[in-house]
Order: structure tokens, then sequence, then C-alpha cells
């Protein structure tokens, strides 16, 4: 890839991506110092079968996860992406919520896709709010957005989806509050990024740490996403945008094929360190696999009291589901 | 129906909404010039059998579509709706988002309905919102809302809505912006507009048109409304209301039993013309048939380059799923 | 319970609650005139097993209903509930939109639970907004929220959700609005308030009244909330914040598992008394029974025209499903 885009924030990022794996969940940050309105940035992505009949996109080759990195851009950023099929299958990248010209649309309705073997670019564009009348405007790109397959199995990408060809895609506006850490989190079916408990990624913060938390969804099920001792407003940043927002605050969220939404906490704010669940609320779904563990550390890093145990009970007691796979950026 | 409510403007729609058959899908439009506040409009509807065993509601006699007429007001209005049953079925109106009384319920719970052959009236009002305390105000009726059959089959209407006797209902706040053109998308169980692909509607604008999209869901099944390469704000217009509305900018939306929404994008700006997909997101549901062309003809009405190979892909290649039926206002 | 929660205010609320027994559905009011920013307030909570299976929380000894009674606050007030386990089931009380520590998590993930005949303490506290950066925000508790066993049957509270031990939660800002009656409903999987119609609840206030509807959702089903010929704004307050609040009006939402929201409507405002319906608006469900009456009577408290006989029909004719139980506070 583009030694350029890996930016110093980007490698913080990583760290909070990919416990286990720090170099892999690299977020391709164009939101560093060095990003600058209507900058173009060159990405070369590499989609990979992995062990276990799943695919990932990766930044590097022979680093595909699942969910692959977070791609990030300014409103007004275009990203390049350069997309290498390193798999014997038709396979595209198709985003939401930016501007792409119909051979950027990643979708065999346009002829557009990458042949097994085959290296293919799309081009996503971003922009700002312009006016449309009064004190209206269009809206811009800026908004916590997925990409995902549209090629592989059918027209509309399910076996790629199905299989692990999804992460999260983030416009942000100037201006917008940077996170110290980011968990991509994916409903996908029956599953946690295509894991389910207790090989659910357990994310991990220090107490006051700026998380941001991006929730997408796939496949074929309804969701909802619940997240114990935290809450977040229901708009666009996650956060009250004046003292008259009026917009609902909430900690729990319809989470359904082809929606995404991202919002920041303050990890353990108002409620202390200690392992939280996060858990899909449709009560045979938590019991069947869809929960995992936001463990919140003390300040400086050390496990607070009850944690280890809670995280114990959760992997010998509490689910006998496993998918038994054990790559990807996001393991416990 | 009353000629009067049949202004300039509503026949601008008619040519939007239906290209196949550009005299039927006429709104109603209380929005023309004559429009002021406190109008009282009479319109006769039509249910009708269909081809197919489908129902429909139509402003003329032998018109009926599915969807059926877009229906539009502005805060203020009132609509004297004359429902002629031309059926051998029990069945009625009823809408979403404005003031009736119980006798213009139209449920059986309320003994408000038509038997078969009977002609009634329906009457539907709206207002402006209202002082509630301090800077709160109590809601007016603006909303993108529907209406439908609430008595045929069972006394919620399943059965009508089942067979289609489902429309838009639009009531405009004033100031609100007119769009060049609109489309009725209803996701009702795994069909659009009782259809699935290929059979499913091609919408058509212009370069850089103002479109208007109303969706709505009916049946027994949840659905994600995506539509490639544009995207709204989820709020009352969809779009940004001023510089710092909160709300998200989204392109895919739960679209569930009874709700709907509405939203104006201006055709292919920022990503160009050509053969943009919409379809429901949940993959059974797109490979099974919901999905649909939205077609961004050049500014001056000609085929980009492209197009007319996606829509051959889509009619011949992609789908093989039909209902076979070819009624109604909103063929490909 | 404590006697100092049991303000004027609450007693008042218990009459809307509960039309049959109106002593059980009180209101654990922190909202009274005695409420002060940062009060503690202490109750004890006793879940209790009911006839035919089911479970129910309540203030009183013997006097647990389905749903439990509704528990506010003020933002920066603190609950401490106390739960009495009188049954022979590991149970708890877990709260959304609140915050505690692991020890009041309520989940057997974190050991925080009532073994059988076990009485535990549970603490929640909520707290007003504090600055993020610039002019925003991070949100503070205010919210229609909920409260749910977390720990009966399964480690996610399976079996007690689906037995009733489940109820309203509302923390308020300063400065919001208080309703003349309150009303709880909860969608659970074929059920309202575990109950199908006709023994739904009937909800009963005089033309003008402010009404507060609490809307939650549990189980493994997804629904749509519908109230007829009344609609509200789908932001915090369900009331528009300003005149430019660019919220959406609605009157049909989402309402699926784990989730909450309520709104407060003038019962039969513009549109007159009578016998209104609520349903879920997926069909099968209300046709099952997912459907009950909001009776608005005149102002003076006497019955409506045609009011009778909508209730006669509701109950003799359109529904032949029946849970058959007849206890709780919520009766027709």
């Amino acid at each position: 890839m583009d030694d350029a885009v890996l930016s110093r924030r980007s490698l913080i990022v990583t760290g909070a991506v990919g416990l286990a794996v720090p170099a892999v969940g690299a977020a391709v940050a164009l939101t560093g110092s060095a990003a600058r309105a209507g900058a173009t940035r060159r990405v070369t992505i590499y989609a990979e079968a992995l062990p276990g009949g799943l695919f990932g996109y990766g930044l590097e080759p022979g680093k595909a996860t699942v969910p692959g990195p977070i791609l990030e851009m300014y409103e007004g950023d275009t990203l390049e992406i350069t997309l290498v099929n390193t798999t014997n299958q038709r396979l595209s990248i198709h985003p939401h919520g930016v501007d792409y010209s119909t051979e950027s649309d990643g979708s065999p309705f346009n002829d557009s896709f990458n042949d097994p073997g085959e290296t293919r670019t799309y081009v996503w564009r971003s922009r700002e709010m312009f006016a449309a009348a009064g004190r209206r405007f269009m809206p811009g790109s800026a908004g916590y957005w997925h990409y995902h397959d549209h090629a592989m199995g059918t027209d509309h990408g399910t076996g790629g989806v199905a299989k692990g060809l999804y992460g999260a895609l983030i416009v942000r506006r100037r201006g917008d509050i940077l996170p110290d850490k980011q968990f991509t989190v994916v409903f996908h079916d029956m599953s946690i990024n295509n894991r389910t408990a207790p090989n659910t990624p357990m994310f991990e913060a220090n107490l006051g740490q700026r998380v941001e938390w991006l929730a997408i969804g796939h496949g074929n099920l309804f969701h909802t996403f619940h997240l114990h001792a935290h809450r977040w407003v229901d708009n666009r940043t996650g956060m009250l945008e004046s003292i008259s927002d009026p917009s609902p605050t909430i900690d729990n969220k319809d989470l359904n094929p082809g929606s995404s939404f991202g919002f920041q906490v303050l990890a353990g704010e108002g409620v202390g360190p200690g392992a939280w669940m996060y858990h899909c609320h449709v009560q045979n779904h938590s019991d069947g696999g869809m929960a995992g563990i936001f463990l919140v550390r003390n300040a400086d890093g050390s496990m607070p009291p009850g944690a280890e145990d809670a995280i114990h009970r959760f992997q010998g007691h509490m689910h006998t589901t496993s998918t038994g796979d054990d790559h990807g950026g996001h393991g416990a």
C-alpha cells in the first residue's frame, strides 16, 4: 500500500482495532495532520481467502482480516482504491455514503467488479454540504458508513458478505472530535464479525479513553445492538451537537442489513472500569452467541477487580457455541 | 374525480410517476399555486379489482394502479375522499399522519368501511404545529405518510394490503421545496409494489432533476431500503434543515410494516448519469427480486453510456423470479 | 417500600396506569415537587411468581404486575433499589440508560443477580449532559428507558423477560412537561404486555388529557408500534423541541427487542373522542392479537357515541386468541 497513508494516527488506531494482531487492523487515516480538503489518497487493498472458508480485505498481502480495515476520510477527500483480487472468485468493493461513478459501483449490474486474479481501481469521492434553498442544505458525505463486496456468489455479493468481505468507512466533517480507539462491530446473521461467543472480539480501553464504536449490519437477519453501562445520542456523531439538540439518547439500536452507525463514548465514564457486555438484544441471538466483552481497564491499564472472573465466566461457562476460527484482527 | 384537483403541477407529476401509463399515476396535488391554508378539496377514488388477483386505488374508473395515486396536501388543508368500492369485497381507506374522526377511521372496529359496491366519504384534516410549553410545539401534520385498506380479509386489512391497496400521502409544510419528480416504492413482503425483478419499476429522471422518493413498508416482513450513489438526511425532509442540523446522513433505512419516509435527491448529482440500483439490502430479499433500477439520463434526456447494457443485464441475466403481472403505473 | 416515594403525583399516576387495580401500577415518582437535583431515593421491589407461569415486579408484597411499575427520576438523581426475590428462580433487575457499576449490572456475567429468596440492592445513578468540545455535549441520562431481568433462564434473562419481568424507566430533564396519564406498552413476541387481544390493555383518558406512552420491545420478534389518529415527533420528547426542530413526525415506529421510546399526545386532540386502536402494524401480528384499545372519553369522562359498540366488536367478534390470564395492572 501507499506508505503515505500510514500516518502516525493510523498507527495509533492500529493498536485499538486489533489487540492480538496490531499490525493488521490498520485504519487508512486521511484524518491526520497532513490531511487537507480535497486531498486524494491512493490505497491498495488485497482481497484474500482466509482459513475456514472466509474471505477478507487487507492493506498488505497476507494480512486480510474480518472485518476489513477501517477506512477514513474528511469531506472533500477522494480515495482511490486499487483492489487486488488474490482469490479465484469474482468480487468487488462497494461503498456506502460516498460518491462514485457507475464504473466504481462495485456491482455486476454495472459491470464493475474484479474477475478472479484481477486488479481494478475504484474511486470514492466525498464532499461538503451545499445550499439547497433558504436555510436548507443538501447533505455532504460525512457519516459512519461501510463497504462490502457486491459481486461474489450473487449479483448482490451475498456470498462475499457472508464470508467476511466487509468493513467500516468513516467520512468526517471538519471539526469532528477524533477518538482514542475504534472498534468495528458487524452483526451478520447469527454472528459478530463472523464469530460467536466466546470467540467474539473483546474490545479493550482504559478508563476515560474516547472510544469510537462502528456498528454495521449485514446478511438476512435483523438485530439490535446494546452496550451495557454506556449510551449515545441517536444523531450523526453520537453526541449532543448543541445544548438544544433534540435527538434522543439511546443504548440499544436496530442494526439491520446494509445499515451502519457510529458513536463515541468515554470508556467507563460515570460507571467505572470493569468487564461490560455488548450484545444483540434479540434474546435468542444473544443466547446463541451474539455477545462480547468491552473491557474497561483502570486508567493505568491494570485490570479492575472482578474483570478476570467475568471474562472467565464468559469464556468458560456462558457459551457453548463457537466457530472455532481464530484469525482476524479482533480476537479475544 | 373533481377536475379542480388536477392542477398543472399534478399533471407534471403524472409523467414522473408512471412512465408506461402517464395518465394513471396522477398525484392529487393540493400544493399548486391555487392551494391556500385551510383549503378543502374533494376527490373521488375508485377501488377496483385488477388482473392477477390484485386490487388498486385510482382517480378515475378503470384506472386503478398499484400503488395508488400520490395524495398531497399542505398543513391546514382538508381532503374529502369519496371512495367508490367497485369490488365484491369489504374494503376501506385508512390514512397515516392526518386527523380523522372515528367515522373516517377506515376500520371495521369503528364500523368505518365500504361494503361491496358501496360508496362512502372519508374526511382527512391536517394542521400546523401549535405551542405546547416554553419553546416546545405539538407537531403538525407534515410528513411523508401513506394510506391503505384496513378492512379487506381481516379487521386489519391484511387482504387488501397484500393485494395492492396502498399509496403515498404527503403533507407539506409551507416553504417545503417541491420536487420535479416523485417515485413511490412500497416494500411489501418479498415484493416492490407487488412486483419482483426484473418486473420492478424502473424510475427515470434526467441528471440534476430533483427527485422525491416515497418509501412505504407493508406486510409481514422487515426490510432495509438502499439506493446506490445517492444519500439523504434522516429527518423530516431528507435535507439538512440548517447548517447545524444534527441528523445523520444515510443511504440505507429500515422500511417496515406501517412505516414510511420520504426524501429528495438531485438525480446523479456528484456521481453522474447511469443506471443505479435501488434494492432491499437484506441479502435474500435482493437476491429474491427486491431490486429495481433508478435510471438517471443525461441532462438532455439521452441515454448515458453503459445504461442500456446494465438494463439488459438486469432484465436478462440477473433475475429469474417474476410475478408476470404487467399492469399498474410503475412498469419497467 | 419507602413511603416517601409515594408522592401525591405518583398516586395520580397510579390511576392512569392500572384502571382495574389502581393501587398496583404505582409509579415511583422522583419527579414530584419534593424532588431536587442529586436526590437519592430508596425503593423496595418485590419479584414474585404470578398465576399462569408469569413473574412480575411490584412495589409491595403480593402486588407484582406485568409490566412492572413505572420508575421515574430526574437527571442527577440516584435510585437505590432493594430487590426482594420471593421466587425460587435466579433473577435480577437490569436498567437501560442510567449509570451503574458492575455490581449493579444485573447480569450473571458480572455475578450480579439474586439467588432464589435472596435480597440484593442495585444502585442506578443519572446525570446531566456535560461539555465535550466546542458546542458539543456528552449526553445526560434523560430518556424513555426500561428495566428487565437479566438472569432467569439464561445469562441474558431470556426466561425472565419472557415471563413478564420488565417495566418502564423514565429519566426526565429539568423543564420536561409532565403528563396527566401514563401507559406502558411492551411488545413482546406475539403479545402486548404478555397478553393478546381481546385481553390486551384498554388505556383510557379524557379528551384533551396529556397522555404519555411508554413503548418497550422485548423477546425474539420484530414489531412496529402504530397508534390511530395520534402522532408524535421522533426525537427525545415526542414534541418539536423548537420551531426549527428537524425531526420527523411519525405514527408508526419500529419497536424491537431492547429498544424503548416514549412520547406525549393530547388525547383525541383534533380528532375527537372515541375508541382508537393501537397495534403492531405487522399484519400477521395484529391479526394474531397484538392490538388494543385507546379509549378517549369525552372531556367530562362520559362515553362518546359509538365507543361501546367498538369495544364490544373488539371483545366479541374481532379476536379469537386469548391468553386467558387476568392479573396485572393493565386489564381491559
